[in-house]
């Protein structure tokens, strides 16, 4: 397994399934992940996905620009790391944001993700 | 032990280690300590310290925008994400950059730097 494969396929996978369904995204999500979303705690797969489909914006369109990768330690989890450009349907700048994940293996071999801390970079 | 405090403490003496004598960052890294700096991957204490006592600047402040954490699962670590200026020396605009920290526990009731991933925001 390549790790900076690994960590490239989930992001892809991840900003595509959030540009077309939001609501996907619960599968990514387990009950114990975290999201900080600009500094508000959230807690929950559920919780996770209400807060992400109620972002006050409906067609949005990701657009990467680095995703650098590292194990997360012992427990075989991936700390992936990415900035890009967020564009909002209707708006005519895109918006900068840094996320990082923090992927754990299920059982099943594939990954979920534990933690998401997502801020965008003001200008 | 409110992680967010020992976040924000963590964060404020690594900046200031940083601005003040780079050098003494190996404290906190360790020989498994991942370092990746602008896509390029560094690992153990010293190759990380030799890469950040080696940019191409001298004198350089940080200051912080935004500081989020997690702890990072059963083991007893922590993700801290920041966002923030980098000032050097000379130049008439700061940078602006963020970076993740995953810090584990040690047996002495600290916390080392297990992985470290630095990008700057360019505009």
């Amino acid at each position: 397994m390549d790790p900076d494969a690994v960590a490239k396929a989930f992001v892809e996978h991840y900003y595509s399934t959030f540009d077309a369904n939001r609501a996907a995204l619960c599968n990514l999500y387990q009950e114990g992940s975290m999201l900080t979303f600009e500094g508000q705690k959230i807690q929950g797969s559920p919780s996770i996905v209400a807060k992400l489909t109620s972002l006050p914006f409906q067609q949005c369109q990701h657009s990467i620009t680095t995703v650098d990768c590292q194990p997360s330690g012992p427990a075989g989890g991936m700390l992936v790391f990415v900035s890009g450009n967020l564009q909002l349907a209707g708006e005519q700048h895109a918006l900068k944001f840094s996320q990082m994940f923090h992927l754990m293996p299920t059982p099943q071999g594939s990954f979920y993700v534990l933690n998401d801390i997502f801020r965008l970079n003001y200008a």
